[in-house]
């Protein structure tokens, strides 16, 4: 027997118009390319995420075509996440840090046909436009005036010039709620990228889910900041949950230096801010130079990589922010724990919940976790017990697009990668990448681990901790070290810096220092370069 | 195309699950019939209520069976919640506050197989369970030593007895999440009693929907009091939405006077209370006698009907305690809207921000709303325009249980029965019951609003407001009012008392003074009785 609700598939075009219906006054702020603050509400996103849709009809594109962006945060780009997935097309969110036979690689996978991209990648778009034969219209995000005339570009139009004869009023079509929304590829380390194709109905239970209190804590009383690019799993979601709750919604642009994001977290008076390690060092960096405060910013959320327990400290200790330390994956939509405390932590000492709060935290309702032995037997939630963490929930993926790599699951759970520990209150701890983990002997060390200690020491800009072979114990930890500028530090120093912080068979067995740490498009290290590079390095004692 | 996500349904039993993996620990206290408090946490409310579970499989009860509860807030109920539902049948909650004779009526309709009772409610039980020809089960909620030898009642067993052979391990089923769950049967003023049908997917969308930072805001960081009984459209849903989010629970058994529910709240350090106003009364009541204060409430939730603004004072000025205004029917799973401010809001005065915490609220999402004039039109959202308000969403009934009284929506939207103003930020205001409204001459008096003025007045205890027949209005105002233990008013005090408050037309014609306000089983103010009694009132002048 059938319960007697109303059924309402539940459709992104729901939370565009619940935001312009019930926060219509609410601000959407943009820096623009051009340099200037650009101000609109969701009222405004709505009408013309509506004119987007219609402009697509007007085009004749079919139900799941895909729709391309190649765009940094910003309103127009909002607009196309809800016109393109609320008409029944696939937003599909290219990452331009990626190299360019990448982009034509996933353009021509994705099998895109339409391609919206911002000024910024024109000479990008005009290198590689011939090479994506799907493609068959091309959408440069600015008015009809800041159009090249010269670009080459076949079938080139302003958004502006192609959105402006549509109506801003229209219906949007009704489908089953688990119709493809949106696809983002996965910048993987090896082979090919591989797509997540996400849902409506993932994407608003996902926003359900995120926007809880013990999870990003969204009301019509925050001011978002979005650092986290769309292009990058959606932005962890937020322009969907934003638009659930009515928060207003500042996007930074092309412009993720420390000054321009500090400027903009006071001039919005943004109370939530959310992006990768690598962005907040910039703006702690701009803070301590120019001695400032925050006058609204409430709290952070850090995702993407672990987040080294000096930051969390900086952030809490200096500015007074609470950092959220999130965890999460492309092929989690991305949120899968969030680290607030309990109500039997709350008794405890500031420095008994910042042990907590340097874990990766809780999974939200609606993703289960489990740790398992390398034979799939669970392991016990202990604190202790390290395994490769699995996944499952509706908002996580059963395959990848096209079916690329076969079924990724395991017994219906998906294997994340990560080795973690969990606590008996369900504190998730990520110990390290399941290909990152140095085995030494019959024992694991955890590269985050060894790499968080290196990072706090004061000469030290940023490490990573790899293994090299070793003719005894298998592979040894090798510590790769960029100083910070103007700072020395020796081999020695950094070595004996590990004394007492952790076991003697768990310090590296080298130190060697680089100028540089290669970075892959999405800002994690790119540790598999650095074992290719420190490949025959010979370690001392060998 | 689809997306490529977990096909997962939402399912009640995730719910407990997750409670019990994530939030073991968690508490769940009860205050019990016995008198004593019962403390246990949500690894064994899942353990027992997986027993449950079994307990109905060994009585071979069908899949969307129903299982009836008579039964006040505690962990068995809790336990019957997840038990119930989370195998596949159907929860039905009885209101113990129903004459015999309806209980027996709606029993009958709703073909109870099982009916669990708490022991306060045998003889109840003992009168009427010849006339329950479904019911082939009654189950006591209690231990086996507690059960009468001598009840009479054929197929009587304890609780405790009934679950005890069963294993605590077991694997919930797996089914459509629009199966039925629940069932909860309004009390309608006029007709038989009709019911609302909840599903699995409403019921866990609603939960989402009501945990949001701007509906009631749950984290694990709570102590949520449901006075709100389970028998009351599933307590607001709190149960569900506190296993969601890990919140301790604290149940008040029957013990709902001022002092019991003010012990349970220091003794428990619960944040958060939900709860009709009738019971509010008591309790400030029982505080303002004895000088109290509160330690760790922060917020109460108010609603099933509208909230004295008296009251909503009270609670911030004198207890420091935050009034959440909310919203929502029996039809509604129950929540439509509850009132937090906005972000443009919070630079207010306190005053302006009362004139909006005054109002129902604004909706959540997954709640759509309009309010529309007599013939359907959609009224602006001007704050001053008031028509009959409608709804629709996820969590909002299609029909009645058994299709009573035909397709209850217009144009897929259910009318509530409700008259409302809705300003320009989307916050709704209930003006009046439609019924209740006053019709003097063209112009609608709302009652609700005369009344709030008349509870204002250090005399009155309860006041309410109908319309009674005029030769040349057709309708006008009588206030029938019931004074405070040793105080004094008179009518000419009361009338006057409106002075410089509302419009002349818009104060009463007559006070009427009266021993007691008949209350119906949801503690809800009878003014259909109250019309019957003064059907034939002589206003003055006429």
């Amino acid at each position: 027997m059938f319960g007697l609700m109303q059924d309402q598939p539940l459709l992104i075009s729901s939370l565009i118009e619940f935001a312009a219906r019930h926060h219509g006054e609410a601000e959407v702020v943009s820096r623009r390319v051009e340099g200037d603050l650009h101000r609109c509400t969701y009222r405004d996103v709505a009408a013309r995420s509506r004119q987007v849709a219609q402009a697509l009809d007007a085009w004749d594109l079919a139900f799941s075509d895909r729709v391309a962006t190649l765009a940094w945060n910003g309103y127009r780009h909002l607009e196309l996440y809800f016109g393109v997935s609320g008409s029944g097309r696939v937003l599909h969110t290219l990452n331009p840090r990626l190299a360019a036979d990448q982009v034509v690689w996933i353009t021509n996978h994705a099998e895109d046909r339409v391609l919206c991209f911002d000024m910024t990648f024109l000479p990008l778009i005009k290198a590689i436009w011939k090479q994506c034969a799907t493609v068959k219209h091309w959408v440069a995000l600015c008015d009809e005036g800041a159009l090249p005339a010269d670009s080459g570009i076949e079938g080139l139009v302003s958004y502006e010039a192609w959105i402006a004869p549509q109506a801003t009023q229209y219906e949007w079509p009704s489908f089953d709620e688990r119709s493809a929304a949106s696809l983002c590829y996965t910048s993987g380390t090896t082979g090919n990228p591989k797509g997540a194709l996400y849902s409506h109905r993932s994407t608003v239970l996902h926003a359900y889910g995120g926007a809880l209190p013990d999870a990003l804590n969204l009301s019509a009383r925050d001011s978002i900041l979005p650092v986290v690019p769309m292009f990058h799993v959606n932005a962890w979601g937020l322009p969907y949950a934003a638009a659930m709750t009515g928060a207003k919604l500042v996007f930074p642009g092309a412009a993720l230096d420390g000054k321009s994001v500090y400027d903009l977290i006071e001039g919005e008076r943004v109370t939530m801010a959310a992006g990768v390690p690598t962005v907040w060092l910039g703006l702690l960096n701009h803070m301590a130079q120019g001695g400032l405060r925050f006058s609204t910013l409430s709290r952070t959320v850090i995702g993407g990589s672990a987040c080294p327990p000096a930051m969390i400290r900086a952030f809490k200790d200096q500015y007074g922010v609470t950092v959220l330390h999130a965890w999460g994956m492309t092929e989690m939509s991305p949120l899968g724990t969030v680290c607030t405390l309990k109500l039997h932590q709350m008794a405890g000492t500031p420095e008994q919940q910042m042990t907590v709060l340097l874990k990766q935290g809780r999974a939200i309702f609606g993703v289960e976790m489990k740790i398992v032995d390398p034979e799939g037997q669970e392991l016990p939630w202990d604190g202790q017990s390290s395994g490769d963490l699995m996944v499952k929930g509706p908002w996580i993926i059963s395959s990848y697009f096209k079916g690329e790599g076969g079924n990724p699951l395991v017994d219906g759970w998906f294997p994340t990668g990560d080795v973690a520990t969990i606590d008996p209150d369900g504190f998730m701890q990520i110990t390290d990448r399941s290909k990152d983990v140095i085995k030494s002997g019959g024992e694991w060390i955890s590269s985050i681990d060894v790499e968080n200690i290196a990072v706090a020491h004061p000469a030290v800009a940023m490490a990573a901790c790899i293994g090299v072979r070793h003719p005894k114990w298998d592979e040894r930890p090798l510590l790769v070290v960029v100083k910070k500028p103007g700072s020395e530090v020796t081999r020695e120093d950094l070595l004996s810096f590990y004394e007492g912080k952790v076991a003697k068979w768990q310090v590296p067995d080298d130190v060697a220092f680089v100028d540089a740490i290669p970075l892959g498009a999405t800002g994690k290290m790119q540790k598999m370069k650095l074992r290719e590079q420190f490949k025959d390095h010979m370690l001392p004692g060998v």
